[in-house]
């Protein structure tokens, strides 16, 4: 007897991934990174266990932990973010295997297959690529430099009836535009009237150059449910793969069911490590450090960009995260761009790949990562990518 | 406007978890726990760094790395798969965040609401939590001390048109049954004939007492699908979240793309120091010290429950594995003894838990860890737990 393999409805759904495989290529020696999130190795804190209290080789760490993470590491977590102006109880906080695994898991807890969800259009791509896994039908929002259009989204909030929103409000990912605080204020309201639960992510936060209001939409709402995703990934090691979530109380305990039966917990030495780096008095230091390097990389690529990019494209230059997008004159399909220039050794994110199934994407735009190359390949990689461009424009 | 709020169909079936809850209770001060698999601290591996040429402390591993795993790690994988009968190429061995991970990854691979699936009754409570919240209908298949009957398993094929089968042959959880070499070949055979995939599952593999055949069902597969799932929690450090899964090539890539949507990838430093001692000459002697010592328990448990349990239940001295599964002279459901046992200061899991919801559970069942508890609580603990069950059993 021969039965065909079945697999499940969603597996259909399942695209190939551009982030795992630009990761993949990235790989490659030689390869000239434009294309992921990738931090800089000589901006990387030095981590000093300065907290003998909380030594992260201690056996007792290496035991099974809890689901919702080192209870050292929640309380500093949730003091942390009442520095941002979101306050929460330690309750709150669930640490994540990277903020990743925190849309995972909203999409387990929102997601059914033809759920309508909003988004920003574009929008995170690996975030997309979840909520389309479990079946999410995306609604992307068009934006602009200070925001989203509140009118447009009580519109499609009473046309649509979506399930929830996913924005990335600080730094947006890819268009590193951030909302002005009136504009988050407005959609706070709006969410608000039709208690219309938020997925907040902010991975980017932390990276700020020039200064910005940041003020977390979830904690100026006062009825909506809400998931504010989080990561130190990015002024970390991403390599230790920790993440965190905060939820309103009516989510928190699903999240955390949904956490346990995702992978039981975080790795315990890399929440302790992350623990003392949130109390060392070198923290401060770190990130203004981190700050000081990506801001004079930001500020190098956006000098290289005027001569090399200044007649083939218009961008902003981004006041916080690690992308600039880029949108060309001629506004071709870039996507098939990629192929030719991995083989000419350079790395970039074909902007079309950020918009959801049901949304058009906008032609002709590039996002291009300024963290990772150094000034030799930032320079040699922008040549060849401009010449590529100018090729495939004429 | 007031929406309630919605949240996904699958919420509905996420069972507040026994695993979680017993966890959680275990942490507390003073607890005699025989519930969970916790590792012995005594018996935990030293681990030496061993292999200069790679340092887990060393910056390459605190960036990103790749959704399958280091190459490192996966290249000793599959040589250690080699001797345990189940050729691999390293193409097909995936690093998870526990092997709980990979649960969820193959739930996500074959699960919808309503897909029939067949594992043992009694299986992994986890388990059958994952697959359930993904609304599989879980068909529980009777257990004896040397597997499964093949002539059942046929028919329950054919009639219930399953769709996967989940099976913990080796040192199976909860019941410590070990499955015979003939019925790992008769079911292979079984499974190859309807080419039914089998996700089995061996996370207590190498907790070995007495010499007993463990080879590989999915070694002996030559047609029918397949994915087998370990774990480095019940030999190394159950902290640093390490798992594994290796896959039959019509089912990797689909895991691969999965695995990198649910957390990009697994904590690295992690990943090198097994890598490590995967290699080092000292792995042997970890194995030999932790089978001594777990077999010593196992012992003295056996001991213990023949003084105060003779009179109340029958069972079996694993072979392997972490568990005594008690079955009660009075078949009373134990569920209602948790609570009272929790009070007095002791912790065990109810043997109903372990059942599909399809199936009536077996009452009277009570699964025992021997691992962790030492000398002095194990008699304590089996005390005040013999006292609670004969004071229920008037």
């Amino acid at each position: 007897m021969n039965s065909a393999l079945q697999l499940s409805e969603r597996i259909s759904r399942l695209n190939s991934s551009l982030v795992r495989e630009i990761l993949a290529a990235t790989q490659t020696p030689g390869m000239i990174s434009f294309a992921g999130g990738l931090p800089s190795a000589d901006a990387m804190p030095i981590l000093h266990d300065s907290d003998p209290s909380h030594d992260w080789r201690a056996p007792v760490f290496q035991q099974y932990g809890q689901s919702e993470g080192e209870s050292i590491l929640r309380s500093r977590l949730a003091d942390w973010l009442k520095t941002c102006g979101l306050s929460v109880f330690d309750e709150q906080t669930l640490i994540t295997s990277g903020s990743q695994q925190g849309i995972d898991l909203a999409a387990k807890l929102f997601v059914d297959p033809g759920t309508s969800l909003l988004c920003e259009a574009p929008t995170y791509l690996a975030a997309l690529q979840v909520f389309q896994l479990f079946g999410a039908h995306c609604i992307g929002l068009p934006l602009t430099e200070a925001g989203i259009s509140v009118t447009h989204l009580a519109e499609v909030i009473e046309t649509q009836k979506p399930r929830a929103i996913y924005l990335i409000p600080t730094f947006q990912n890819p268009s590193g535009n951030c909302y002005s605080y009136d504009n988050r204020r407005a959609i706070a309201e709006v969410l608000d009237y039709y208690r219309l639960p938020l997925i907040e992510d902010e991975p980017y936060r932390e990276l700020m150059y020039d200064t910005v209001d940041r003020t977390p939409i979830c904690s100026l709402l006062r009825r909506a449910p809400w998931i504010y995703l989080g990561s130190f990934s990015k002024t970390l090691w991403p390599g230790w793969r920790i993440g965190f979530l905060a939820a309103s109380k009516d989510l928190f305990p699903y999240l955390l069911k949904l956490k346990q039966a995702g992978d039981l917990h975080t790795n315990r030495p890399g929440q302790i490590r992350v623990a003392n780096w949130l109390a060392c008095s070198q923290r401060e230091n770190d990130l203004i450090n981190l700050r000081n390097v990506y801001r004079d990389k930001r500020d190098l690529m956006n000098n290289l960009l005027k001569n090399m990019f200044g007649h083939l494209a218009d961008w902003n230059s981004p006041s916080g995260g690690l992308f600039f997008w880029l949108q060309l004159k001629h506004a071709i399909d870039t996507r098939p761009l990629l192929q030719n220039a991995l083989s000419r050794g350079v790395a970039f994110m074909p902007g079309e790949a950020f918009y959801p199934a049901s949304s058009d994407p906008q032609l002709g735009t590039m996002r291009l990562n300024f963290s990772h190359a150094n000034v030799e390949e930032m320079k040699i990689g922008l040549e060849k990518l401009a010449q590529i461009v100018e090729a495939h424009s004429m």
